[in-house]
């Protein structure tokens, strides 16, 4: 398969390279930023481009992986094509590629940073398309990159991506959190760091449910009030401590 | 080594499998419901007991794993002893076996069921003692299961355990947030799990600021509230999004 990527961040690079890697070719990797796109370039063997005026046309898959705002801008370059559009984005409905011929969505669940090698096989892919035929399509094409793929229609990536957001984004600001705890007190996150993967451990099998722990889930009033006493003169980390408490009081009432 | 355990809740069982593991005995096992005793005591070849007057005084390490509130009532048959008595408990000072002869702590810093197996070899061991001597007692038997022992005192343990609820508990309670907003539309958590585990893996490196993504950090105001929206009709999940949001913002300003 001959692939174009549009754009080069993390879900550019992460999925260029799996794509690369399955055997297909990267003909060019367009960015705004003509550095950008020559670094990516450059790994997966690919023609850097700036100019969306050179698009060749004749590619077999488009893979917009650009800021979701910009994907709008970045279709209007792909209309009269053979070839399926996809965008790659969770928070975006398949009507951004609108007025396409062929067009969908590819979604990988995961996070994704440039510095961290990450192994697609098992991220779940999230497919959507504009008719059975671009379907086809994208999951065979999916499916040289990864085993684990959904049908997920536009509506249930919107709520899929808020969870997700929950899920990662907001536990890792909580990481964050407790290690400005740990700071004030010069202890490092190493003391962390083996219980933070046990936690994300537990529920590949478990449900967060069933395997929750500590004071709150135990309705342990006095743990807690030490620890809100602990967090004096700090009124953010307080009220995040009390909002997830409530929560989860709430949870196992 | 000669270990009296005294608890039968998942911290006692895994440090007593542990102990065992390495070598020491574990002559009793020590919980208000013999039954209790009964199924660990048979785990780890030890004496089920449910009455405290019938402690082996002669051992060399009485391991206190009850629930926080009932450590002073536990220590108060434990006076007079030559032996090292320890609680276990993250949220206690070493203040509650003040009277003791040689006390201390050893917390293991890990979120423990008794379903999951779990290799205790790098869960960091935070150790404190009530003298040098002590320490020196309880360091020699605790290096026998863990590798990474760290001494910390009762007022470092204390802020380190709200530190462990922020990163474990509750996001926990996140992950559990998350599949209910995805059960709402039908959805598995199974398509959360990879992202869940990438998540905590990439802080096992680096640190949690270094690697936060999503729209919050991006500052990306129309999808923030297009996520609000999709939330609508569940005022706590919005709360939650908008108090995490709100702070991974500051955190990135």
């Amino acid at each position: 398969m001959r692939i174009v990527c549009l754009g080069s961040g993390n879900v550019a690079w992460h999925l260029s390279a799996a794509f690369k890697q399955s055997g297909s070719e990267i003909v060019q990797v367009w960015s705004r930023d003509l550095r950008h796109a020559e670094e990516l370039a450059l790994a997966v063997h690919a023609d850097p481009i700036d100019n969306l005026d050179l698009l060749d046309k004749t590619a077999d898959l488009f893979l917009i992986a650009v800021k979701d705002d910009a994907i709008p801008a970045v279709a209007l370059y792909l209309k009269n094509l053979n070839g399926l559009v996809v965008h790659t984005s969770g928070a975006t409905s398949i009507q951004a590629l609108a007025g396409l011929n062929q067009y969908g969505v590819l979604y990988p669940l995961q996070t994704f940073s440039k510095q961290a090698y990450l192994d697609l096989t098992y991220c779940p892919m999230c497919l959507e398309a504009n008719s059975d035929a671009a379907y086809t399509v994208l999951e065979k094409a999916t499916s040289a990159i990864g085993k684990k793929i959904y049908k997920i229609d536009s509506e249930q990536r919107e709520v899929l991506h808020v969870a997700a957001v929950f899920a990662a984004n907001f536990s890792n600001q909580l990481y964050h959190l407790a290690n400005t705890i740990l700071q004030s007190r010069g202890l490092s996150f190493d003391l962390l760091r083996p219980l933070i993967l046990e936690a994300a451990t537990k529920v590949q099998s478990g449900l967060p449910f069933d395997v929750q722990t500590g004071p709150a889930v135990r309705n342990d009033q006095l743990t807690m009030e030490r620890h809100l006493n602990t967090l004096q003169g700090n009124p953010e980390l307080q009220n995040i401590y009390e909002t997830i408490s409530d929560s989860i009081k709430k949870t196992h009432l």
